[in-house]
């Protein structure tokens, strides 16, 4: 049985092909421009191959719940052409079997819950700190969606005193995306994350902010394991900086698990292999 | 069939006794005072009845796995005598019977998903704020719990610059709770919250501070209703000034649920009425 696997993204979507115990057998990146056409490629992938079911994690704000009228629809996104594309019925045009669709970030935990860094465990935390900081939690086994797909990107959080940057994100300034996405880094720099030095001190600030989203999100899930990916999170140095920054800002109060935050377990193919779990549930 | 219910808390335990279907039928409540002395009470209570089940909802931090060897033991908590106290196992040396053991504010949430605000949503939070703040959230029918139950009480919030009060929290200083508990309030002002006047501008402050917490957790699980519950919202004022720093702290990022915000639709009788569903689950 094959099934297919698609995680869709603001600069690409990558499509795959894999088995049902998580094997890739096959993938393709493909650059997103509009929607028709973008869509488009990924259609005339999976005509090549039999394949029986889809999982897509999508880049968001994205219709989630199967019950409603925008499911598999982007939603309000700043992305030119995107908002309010019916992504899913698009697809449904050319690919008769069985497509579910849930956030990238969704996906990806799930995929780390089932074949990754967190295997065994029934809840755990996935978050990408890239362009955007996403996030995804699993909970008894299961991806935690309420009246809508969670938004753990834009958490309030306390901006450091010494921070004389104001914060980007164009909804609520300085939330968490506002303060330490990759944007924000190059704003506040003048350069690009990579091209920092890693004991620029800048760094330290980061695994503030995103500690402090950690802490909160902590006290409301308890997430058995934590899962941080994204581009920004190639700059390893910051691990034992946020680990040391939730200890601090915890104060005893919570015994964390150990070895609580993590890197990716299945590296680059958290998501595309989270899509495929939900393919697989799906035939 | 006779379901028995404990609502544990730090002043009093309240006991009940319902039908399958939430009626209670009688209670009682007993002073908190040692454990043995307490729990000896509600035993020579339960003996009277013939009850098949007991659902305890529980002040903590208390363990409520019940994998774990602290499952139904009171963590570490300031109440004197009560740190480490194995409550369920000295429970079962009387009442022979199947016990479950969750917080007060899980069982609250799971009340008022059952028969209360939440009935027929699959999701929600009950907040408490009085002399502790404590929540607890249902998502796709079940209490949400991770490596520990949740503790939403302490997330960190943002202090109002105008707000010269420290916090009061002993473990984070001006964490919610630190901020915003009934003690919170009568540091900073000197009087009792009952006391202030309902136009007093405290409350303002009180609203801020609670939105900001509930923000961050519908970010993090979109609960499709939240239920705020506890002395300190018995200043029903409290709900509209909420309602409004919710909507200017989202900046119109989320559209929320219609009346998401609401007193307890089961008035003071959420947890009590949660333990009897947990009860009636475990029969």
């Amino acid at each position: 049985m094959k099934l297919g696997a698609i995680e869709g993204g603001g600069t690409k979507f990558i499509c795959g092909i894999g088995s049902a115990d998580g094997h890739l057998l096959d993938s393709i990146s493909i650059p997103t421009t509009t929607p028709e056409q973008t869509l488009g490629h990924v259609m005339q992938y999976f005509a090549q191959f039999d394949v029986q079911s889809i999982g897509f994690g999508s880049f968001g704000p994205v219709g989630t719940d199967p019950n409603k009228s925008n499911y598999g629809q982007m939603l309000n996104t700043p992305k030119p052409h995107w908002a309010g594309f019916p992504m899913l019925s698009y697809l449904k045009t050319q690919l008769q079997m069985p497509i579910v669709v849930d956030t990238d970030v969704n996906m990806a935990a799930l995929g780390e819950a089932t074949w990754g860094a967190a295997v065994g465990l029934d809840s755990c935390l996935y978050m990408t700190v890239g362009t955007g900081i996403g996030a995804g939690a699993i909970m008894k086994g299961r991806i935690v969606h309420g009246f809508a797909h969670t938004e753990m990107g834009h958490l309030l959080i306390r901006k450091h005193r010494e921070d004389t940057f104001n914060g980007n994100c164009p909804f609520h300034t300085d939330c968490l995306e506002g303060l330490a996405a990759g944007p924000a880094i190059e704003a506040r720099s003048g350069r690009k994350g990579a091209l920092l030095d890693r004991e620029d001190q800048l760094w330290e600030l980061e695994a503030y902010y995103l500690a402090q989203a950690l802490v909160n999100i902590a006290l409301v899930l308890m997430p058995k394991k934590v899962i941080m990916g994204g581009g920004v999170m190639n700059q390893t140095q910051l691990f034992p900086y946020i680990r040391e920054q939730v200890k601090h800002l915890m104060q005893d109060y919570l015994e964390l698990p150990e070895d609580w935050i993590v890197p990716p377990g299945l590296g680059k193919f958290s998501a595309l292999k989270g899509a495929l779990v939900q393919a697989r549930m799906n035939v």
